[in-house]
């Protein structure tokens, strides 16, 4: 066996949340290894749904506009119950659109899983610091405590490796031998629902397996079932049917076919047995399967594990490896993207030496983070078939809750050292949490218009995976003298060596870019007048001119209303610190030059003198 | 020297002409040699600005939202003149959007033309019926005119066929040994300004080389010009600069540097001569190059072929082969794909035998309204900088107009056998000019929401480039039982073998698609209520749900409003067809049965009785 192998961050499993990881290591000098016990990518089926908060990640690794492009849009969801007469058969009860007003966009489209993860690999294949093994597993693994006082350059992380043969119905087998032996900084597991690691670091996982086993297929339908391209729950006493369109004619069924301990396991269901149940639910209509892609039956399990990192936070457990539920709200990718891409940013941070103490903090706040949204989730998923059972007056407000609540806009992380709550603020009370710009949440989308040429971007596209906090700068209406004035102080603030200059200066690397978003008239406002700290100068490449926008009407887009939507006060304007990973970290006034250095002190990215003040 | 190679259509040239045209061709049978004297794709420079009309081919192709994802929008035109104060120097006058309200879409983009030859030529490499040989250059050709009156299975050209040695930098050379003969049924020389078949087929270009030397340079720009980053005309006294902003911090400048017969030669020119020139109309702005990517000279020619196809339309000439003009309108390009996109179809039409008689009619309307468009273009480039060079008062207006012209707007291809006037009517007056909906224009594009998922197309997206007539059915009001009724009594005779059934049965290879649009509120209209004809069934994929649309609220993109833009009465509604290149072919009563048959009578697509009715 050759000398080891050593790498910043090991990740086992190259499924969804293993490559959405790895996408943070682009355009670094990061090595990453992701190793997967498979000869090669998911060829079908599987997970589908892919929620705008999940598509916003895309758009920040840059593979946003092919997904969108290739991707199902849903747009109507129809509710079926039975004939209200008692009659047999089922009747069309509602059609509910599949919009959520905030968002201002699509809010659900649907993409293969085998789809999904083409994108995002072709996206790390030019990266040469990140590296994949197929048909490659590991056997053992130990972490060694102690090295987590030190964090650099010690790699308390040895795991040893073998090569698998497998095929697609076997179980992977070994030939018995160590191939390779790996040492890490970090160890994460995307190992999925079997994961190999969550045994290995002991982490139980908490809840139940329930009871309902369901079937689930790809088919193309032959049926004169009406609302076929639509979203459908059909609800008859044997259960309800989740119906969903996909791309190629086909739509995808789940479908209940026992309920209680008649079938002790899903692998005894044929795909007749599951068509059966599914013609039961769906008559009086037909339904006969001109073509199957895929089918498969499973036994829900909504379990959370005890722990989501381990040892001192060198190991690490993302997505379906450490927490399981019903794939019909179509959680689980976009719960796996969004685990990795909570860890991703933190780990890359540490690892380019930004986090000069507290990088254990950092490290933290992935569970304190993710633990609550998966704990929220299997709530969720335990009461979302109810709202269906039996629908009550209130139905179309939950069902919308439940549609914000899916697409992730209700998550709102925890204090911590990257969520910092408003001067003399402990706790957010209610009336903060009505607002939008709330730290903790995730940035709300919206569209600005560049300065400098009129075209327009969505902020979270804008804000691509580098790494980066952004430093929103809502410097209001700028063509007043006074706040243009204020804004000038601030480049000078940003810019000064012995303010936050160390963070923002060094171009496309620096750890803070500062974007400026404005609101007055923009042709009132000359780009090239403001601070060079907005529009920075390069030798070779001339003005960056893409760091400056207004909040204004669009040539051909309309106009975002952020100062509106947002409740920014146009003659006060604020500053808002955006995590790289798109959720706020604080919001502060805009002439809070002292807040905007205590959040990254708080970081350890700026040093603290004696005083508790900035060296 | 092999036995001689028989193909349907040899094109020579496989730019952004040939590329086009080659497109029309995918999923057939028929043959396609594309030859072209370079090794390799067209590495850089050269064309740019992309139309949204040439974007809607694109579109009609399957490529346009890759091409969309990778370019760059254009919103805003800066006129500056020079100082009005008799100063030197020049001075913003005014900053214009770039917009037609009309098209309701981003009027112009910019996607540097190697990048548009790889999107279109990644399209055509799957179809293994379209071939392409590089290094390749025609040495001579023979076409044997008495073919014509016979027009399947004869190959009435032959071509002999060299390899070239050929670098960059050189002509390319032969060897002096023909290496290969082709026999083809059509060949069409898409070989640009220095076109080798126009030569063969004897076609003069009528018109001048201009006096006018410019230069052309894509840089970084180091400069505190502040409209960097929009399209400008800069005036002063030594001439007008055009500058283009361009992806990756670059811009593009077409600089006017010798007017009169100083320098007789555009490549005694040089870089430093060139930027010499920039700076002086650019001052007092500084201009440096931060970094060049390419830059040439060229005087310019305004010149058009005196014929567009030659020998019994068996042999036809496309874009910079036929007609020259200045690239400062960004024109050369977009009319190059716009004459193969009106071209192609009906040479596929000719070689599938969907026309019977008439093949030749057909394939004259190629120069018919081809020819004239470039003679517009002509005209319209002559006065075009007299515009900025004394603008009026009238020069928002003028320039307005002069963006509907460049978009394409303007064209209206005249009366033909794929052009059919109203009842009654031999020439369009100004009255129907005013609207939209007129044969020989562009069908306008617009929105629709499917019937079956409430998602959206715009029509020209949906009509896809398989080579079909569209009957556009707008049906009106089919919530109204008496407009449902007309409705399904077409949905009978477009069904009816004796009707239009030849045309409409077959699936996705029938030569008429069949396409309703409503505009009935949607949940009043049951789609699987409606004929079969507007969504055939099939034995294997069940309906096809795609066929029907409403004019109505989107759930996210808004209301298209068809009927209103259209000026069709909701109570009467009317029926279109459209021409497989999206041109308005006929307007018709949406009853009147007789004018849609007699469309495709005219055109030989279904038989004629000898009293003139159908068979």
């Amino acid at each position: 066996m050759a000398a080891p192998t050593s790498v910043d961050i090991l990740i086992v499993g190259a499924g969804p949340a293993g490559l959405a990881l790895a996408n943070w290591f682009r355009n670094s000098d990061i090595s990453v290894l992701l190793i997967d016990k498979k000869p090669g990518p998911t060829p079908r089926g599987q997970a589908e749904g892919l929620k705008s908060t999940t598509t916003e990640i895309f758009g920040a690794f840059g593979i946003g506009a092919a997904i969108t492009a290739e991707s199902w849009r849903l747009e109507e969801i129809a509710i079926w119950g039975p004939n209200a007469d008692g009659g047999c058969g089922i009747v069309r009860e509602q059609v509910i659109q599949d919009k959520v007003e905030e968002l201002g966009k699509i809010r659900e489209t649907m993409l293969q899983q085998s789809r999904v993860e083409h994108h995002m690999l072709q996206n790390i294949l030019p990266h040469n610091n990140i590296t994949i093994k197929r048909s490659t597993v590991p056997v053992s693994v130990t972490i060694n405590e102690d090295a987590s006082t030190s964090y650099q350059d010690v790699w308390p992380v040895e795991v040893k490796l073998a090569r698998v043969n497998e095929d697609e119905t076997a179980a992977p087998t070994t030939n018995g031998n160590v191939d390779e032996l790996v040492r890490a900084k970090y160890i994460v597991g995307c190992d999925g629902a079997h994961s190999w690691l969550r045994k290995q670091l002991n982490v139980a996982l908490e809840g139940d397996l329930t009871d309902s086993v369901f079937g689930v297929m790809d088919i193309v339908p032959k049926s004169n079932f009406p609302d076929m391209r639509r979203v459908c729950y059909l609800r008859a006493a044997t259960g309800t049917i989740l119906l969903v369109p996909r791309s190629n004619k086909e739509v995808r069924l789940y479908i209940p076919v026992e309920s209680g301990s008649t079938l002790s396991d899903p692998k005894d269901l044929t795909f007749e047995r599951i068509m059966d149940a599914a013609r039961k639910i769906i008559a009086p209509y037909t339904l006969e399967p001109g073509s199957v892609s895929w089918w498969s039956a499973y036994r829900v399990g909504q379990r959370v594990g005890s722990h989501f990192s381990r040892h001192n936070e060198r190991a690490f457990l993302v997505g379906d490896a450490v927490h399981t539920h019903s794939p019909k709200a179509g959680q689980g990718m976009n719960t796996s993207i969004q685990d990795a891409y909570n860890l991703g940013w933190k780990l890359r941070l540490v690892l380019q030496n930004h986090i000069r103490a507290g990088q254990q903090t950092l490290l933290r706040t992935y569970e304190s983070e993710r633990r609550p949204v998966a704990q929220d989730l299997i709530a969720f998923d335990r009461g979302y078939l109810k709202l269906f059972a039996a629908p009550s007056a209130q139905f179309d407000t939950q069902f919308l809750q439940a549609m914000k609540f899916t697409t992730g806009l209700s998550i709102r992380y925890p204090q911590s050292c990257v969520v910092q709550l408003p001067k003399g603020v402990t706790e957010l009370g209610p009336s903060l949490l009505k607002a939008d710009l709330v730290p903790g949440k995730r940035l709300p989308d919206f569209q600005v218009v560049y300065q400098a040429d009129g075209t327009t971007a969505r902020i979270h596209d804008r804000m691509q995976a580098t790494g980066a906090f952004r430093l929103l700068v809502f410097a209001g209406d700028i063509a007043n003298p006074a706040l243009l004035d204020c804004l000038q102080r601030l480049g000078v603030y940003l810019a000064d060596p012995s303010g936050l200059g160390p963070l923002t200066t060094g171009g496309s690397s620096a750890p803070v870019e500062v974007i400026v978003i404005h609101c007055a008239e923009r042709d009132k406002v000359e780009l090239l007048s403001l601070h060079e700290v907005y529009m920075p100068w390069s030798d070779t490449e001339g003005y960056d001119y893409w760091r400056v926008f207004a909040d204004a009407e669009s040539v051909h887009e309309g106009h975002g209303k952020v100062y509106e939507r947002l409740e920014i006060q146009r003659d006060k304007g604020c500053a808002v610190v955006v995590r790289p990973d798109g959720y706020v970290g604080a919001v502060l006034d805009f002439t809070d030059f002292e807040g905007v250095r205590k959040y990254f002190q708080g970081l350890g990215m700026l040093p603290v003198g004696e005083d508790g003040e900035a060296k």
